[in-house]
This record gives C-alpha cells, structure tokens and sequence, in this order.
C-alpha cells in the first residue's frame, strides 16, 4: 500500500496511492488509517513530502562498503545525528544550494516512518510501530560538515531532507537495493543486506534514548558512492519496491 | 510580561502570569496574543514547558570565559547542533539519567523562543521575531559527547532539555546574569554580556540556514563552570529577569 500526502487545489490530505485514483483517510491515534469514503481522480493529485515530522533521526556510517571506501572502523553502536524537520522537501521540490558552500553532496538513504509513540520498544516488536517506508536524500554541505565538525548545520539547510514519493508499507527492510541516480545515470547503489545496523536494531537504540512519534523519520544511512550535486543537475533516489524520489537543483542567493 | 502553558485538571492552555490571576489566550498567525476573556486562579495552574518547539537550535562554546577554560579558540562563527523537541521537560518535572552513563553535566543557558516563522532575518530586525526568554538547561551526558563525536545522542535523551517556567518577554539579552544551582549552591555564573555571539547575530545566523518557526528555541550556550548532577539532586537554572527553572534528578531503569 501507498501512503501519500497530498494536494487539490491547495488543500492537503491523506490518501492512499491506486493506479488512477486516491483514496483519502486519516490517521487515528494508534496510527491506524480510517478512510473518510472521498475519493479523488489521482491525475488531479499533487504529491507532497508524505509525513510531517516532529524530529529526523539520521544514521553516520551504517554501510560495510561505505565503512571501507571511508576507512573508518565499523561503529560499535549507531551513530546518531538530527536533522531538523524544517529541511523537509517532497518529491518534484528543488534542493537549494548554499550560495557559500563549494561541495554538496548526495546520500541516498532507506528511511523509516513511524507510526506510533515509540519508547523502548525491542528489536522484535518493530511492526507495530513503523509505519512504512519512503526513498530519502540526506543532502550534506561537505564543507560545512568537516568545517564544522558537528553534522548540524551541514545537514540542517532548509531542503537538504528531500522525502518521498509515498510511504510504502509492504517493504522487507533486510534486502532492498538504495540508488542515487543524477541527471539519469546511477551514481550510488547498495543494498540493506549490507546494513551494519539494521531498522529493528536501530528502532531499538533509538527508542533506548529519545521517544518517537509518529510520522518521525529513521534514516538510515547511505551505501558507498555519495557525490556532489550541481545546480541545474536532478536528482533521484530510487528504492527497490519503493519507488523514485526526484528533486531538481538550484543556486541560492547571498 | 510573563507568558506560561498552563494545565487545570488536564486542559493545556497559554496564559499570561499575573500575581494571582493567569489570563488566557492564544496565538494569532502573527504570534500575537488574542486574549479569550477566560481568568483563572493561578494557585490551582501547573505550569508546563513555556513553549512547543519544531526545533531547538543549540550553540556550543559561546562564552569567552567558557572558551578559556576549556582551552578551546574562539569560533568564527556560531558553533550549532539540534537537540530533539522529545527531550523537553518544564518546571518541576524530572531529568532522568541513562542508567549506562557516568557523567551527566547541567549547563544553563538563556533561551531565546520565536514568536513567529523567521528566514534571512537581519540582526537589527531581530525584535519582530522574538517572543521573549526563558531559563534553559542543556543537559549533557559528557561520556557518550566525547566518545559518539556527534552531540545528538549524548544531548538528546528525553528530559535531557528543561525549559521555562515561563517566557518573559522584557529582557535586555545582551546583560542578564546566567547561573546554575545544584541543591541550593551557586555553581555556575556568567553573564550574556560575555557572549561570543550575542543573540541578534545568532537568530541572522541560525535564519540564513534554516527556517524558524513559532516556539522554536536557540539555547544560547553555557557560561563557565558546567558539572555533574546526580540522582536526588535539585538543579535550578536562574536568569535574572526571568526568574527560577528547578529539576529534581533521577536514575532511570535499565
């Protein structure tokens, strides 16, 4: 199933993806789908960013072959950083460029949606609270990052957090294939069996710190490859089972 | 002016603080108040957490005293990191130890909370944008800070961000003394005047990267003296001007 946010005529609502319609529902507090019986003509959909969250938990180095291109040691624990929800963009919305940075780059990224308040849940008990899962871009200012040293600001610019197209909820997060694909040619590929952390561990650890609520974001990680975007280049992540995630680039102004 | 969110009998609500009366009101889309009419008693209000941010923006190392002491250079720009809106707590509720960390640090901060949605804002058009000020306590879990690299985790426990008690609205950011007191002792001082990145600068910085939105805070870094809480301990942040957040610390279970 295809879970959608989505946009007629400037009004937003949920709705679940068919061939040529979409069907429209809300989320009860469980997280559960109740459909409200509208049904709307999918050609007249406009697809945004498909959840809204209250904070974006992202993964450093969670790839084996991203680890060995990096020369870093395998981590002993997932390495957590944020991303502020502010950076949220959906699929067709342009990545801006920082007028100041000379090096942004792409990280295709297997992202988690949850669907539940989500505290100390155990690797096993994952299903109930994970939603589904969408194609996401971990978009990093590679200068600012190293500059820096906190990850913050690098990854934090508004639209560095590309997410999308729809939430699919029938994934196996064990074995599907990531890609990055600039201005049509594949550029990134890994595949999750490669995940030196995988979703219910990192379900676990996250949840052993921080509560989640729904519509929270787990990304997690990017596979070996990441490059830098141009303006003017497109940029898509596609997920095996998933779909294609697609965002033009721009300059900023000063 | 004082402006809290107050519960009675399990209803929240903003209300503006008088010596024994709270008014009620909510925010128009500018972040003006709208008074409802309503009065309460303020001896039957709890107060909660002053604010419900999308994000809380923090900086490192923004006191000269501070920088000194750790023996670290003054940055050239604001050193910034997130620390998730899950971790927030108000007066009187309790932080909570990670049962596996040996260190957890207080540090008191003066908070900055935005009235209403600020990008590219201009340090001499700060005023429009702020809400007021509030006492805030980053609470740190020093060895997963070091050891992880990254700050997110070893900040962002819930309870790991009390805030309030309330936001004043009439305070001279540039000259209010900032001190921590464990169990009734002064253990850290220090006053804004010594920011590295006095708060306009900050709010231009933070708005050239990243959207803020009503109620987001920027913790605007620690004075000297940060140290260590335990569990049984009470630790208040003052601000003069503002006026006392108090914690109680407790170790959580495995």
């Amino acid at each position: 199933m295809k879970i959608a946010r989505c946009e007629v005529q400037g009004e937003i609502f949920f709705g679940v993806l068919e061939d040529e319609e979409v069907r429209e529902f809300n989320f009860d507090d469980n997280g559960e789908l109740q459909f409200t019986g509208r049904v709307v003509e999918r050609k007249n959909v406009v697809l945004k960013a498909p959840c809204r969250p209250t904070k974006i938990v992202a993964i450093g180095l969670n790839y084996h072959e991203h680890a060995r291109e990096s020369n870093m040691e395998v981590p002993k624990a997932p390495l957590i950083f944020l991303k502020p929800p502010s950076a949220v963009i959906g699929p067709g919305e342009e990545i801006v460029l920082p007028h100041d940075s000379v090096r942004v780059d792409y990280e295709a990224e297997l992202a988690v949606v949850i669907k539940r308040k989500a505290k100390n849940v155990k690797a096993g008990d994952i299903r109930d609270f994970v939603l589904g899962y969408t194609c996401f871009n971990d978009v990093s200012a590679r200068d600012f990052q190293f500059s820096d040293g906190q990850w913050s600001r690098a990854k934090g610019y508004d639209t560095f957090a590309p997410t999308g197209p729809w939430i699919e909820t029938e994934v196996d997060p064990f074995n599907v294939q990531v890609e990055a694909v600039l201005d049509g040619k594949v550029v990134q590929s890994g595949n999750t069996a490669d995940l030196i952390f995988p979703v219910p561990r990192l379900i676990e650890y996250i949840t052993s710190i921080m509560t989640l609520f729904p519509g929270d974001i787990i990304a997690t990680g990017t596979p070996a490859g990441v490059g830098p975007i141009k303006a003017g280049q497109t940029i898509e992540i596609r997920i095996e089972g998933i779909g294609t995630l697609s965002n033009g680039v721009r300059l900023g102004t000063r």
